[in-house]
């Protein structure tokens, strides 16, 4: 049995981000699902391993942790001696990196966030119609955000430099699902160097791994 | 001149919690003062640093970076060996301090946001009257996340273990306002070890400086 266990539901863009980082970092690890429309997340015994009560939350050994930023950054610090080398450890380059790890976190996140649950979660999932002006907010946010991402990936191929790290890694669940939204897409294409950085950070052998495992739930939710 | 510089405003909590960390440090610093009331910030020059137009934004040399929490965690790591040791570097104690520093960002901060625009900013910079229905909602949810630090603080003096960190550091510039609000004063003083907690990380010679840089841009205000 593997000593890495993750709790979570593989849709879920916070806990893709964490299957994405150990699939980086080629560690072998076990899934347990957790049974979100029941609340198994706001009960015992999964409220001792996040007492906030969500997905996902992580174990290796006696360590338990939740919140998957702090479970990426503790999984490429810890075995940084695996697979893709995923952080930046001194200088320009950790100050750069740790920046756009934050922009992530408060300036493309909260705008995503409120696109994904008005054009997906709504209509998918609740049965519930788009507010078409909070999109148009949200998207004219992101809009300007992306401006600021265009200009700085015109001068290096990731958002820390010229290496793929975390700082990218975080953005890759949440924009998989803002290209399926078309006017989002679209704002993304008119960024030439984001609409790269978007294709390249999504494609690769990590990233298609998690996308099985989703598509392999989807399969058996729907038996 | 110092080669390390913080642009912004010194009541900003943000600011304030870069100020902290490099007092930890007991790095020299020139503070740079940004008149937002005037719109610098979303100007050029400032928007060269920080094209999102925030405070701060921090140099040291030739490096560049805005968000405070890189910033944070930049000079933590860069100065390790001076000063406060600010982190863990390995195994369980990084793992639950990376995790006390996400819940910071996304459980504690967005509730106490909100309390400190409600009860400090609209009524004292703003003019404007406090919405009681946000702060009785904002404190209801602020309760239960005090409920999990709670327990947390009766294990272990700090946040992440025995020892006084950035997990630690980042709380303390919003939580210095909240102490300000009675109700939310209240809430936290329901909270014993919280309550310890916070008389402790507010009361430091760092964050001392801190304060003192800030009352003396009240009374140049005032002047």
């Amino acid at each position: 049995m593997a000593s890495i266990k993750v709790h979570g539901t593989s849709f879920f863009t916070n806990v893709s981000r964490v299957m994405a980082c150990l699939h980086e970092k080629e560690l072998d690890f076990e899934f347990i699902p957790v049974d979100l429309i029941n609340g198994e997340q706001k009960k015992e015994p999964y409220l001792s391993i996040n007492p906030f009560g969500k997905v996902p939350s992580f174990e290796d050994g006696d360590i338990r942790i939740f919140e998957s930023r702090a479970i990426t950054n503790y999984i490429a610090k810890e075995y940084s001696d695996r697979g893709t080398q995923l952080l930046y450890t001194s200088g320009k380059k950790l100050a750069e990196m740790l920046q756009w790890m934050e922009v992530e976190t408060h300036q493309y996140e909260p705008a995503v966030t409120r696109l994904m649950f008005e054009c997906i979660g709504k209509p998918r999932y609740l049965g519930l119609p788009t507010d078409t002006g909070v999109v148009e907010e949200s998207e004219a946010k992101l809009s300007k955000i992306l401006d600021v991402y265009e200009a700085r990936l015109k001068q290096c191929k990731y958002l820390a430099g010229e290496d793929f790290t975390l700082a990218d890694l975080h953005h890759t669940p949440t924009v998989s699902y803002l290209v399926q939204i078309p006017s989002s897409r679209k704002l993304i294409d008119s960024h030439p160097h984001v609409s790269s950085w978007v294709a390249d950070i999504t494609t690769g052998p990590a990233w298609a791994k998690v996308l099985a495992l989703e598509k392999q739930a989807q399969i058996l939710h729907a038996l």
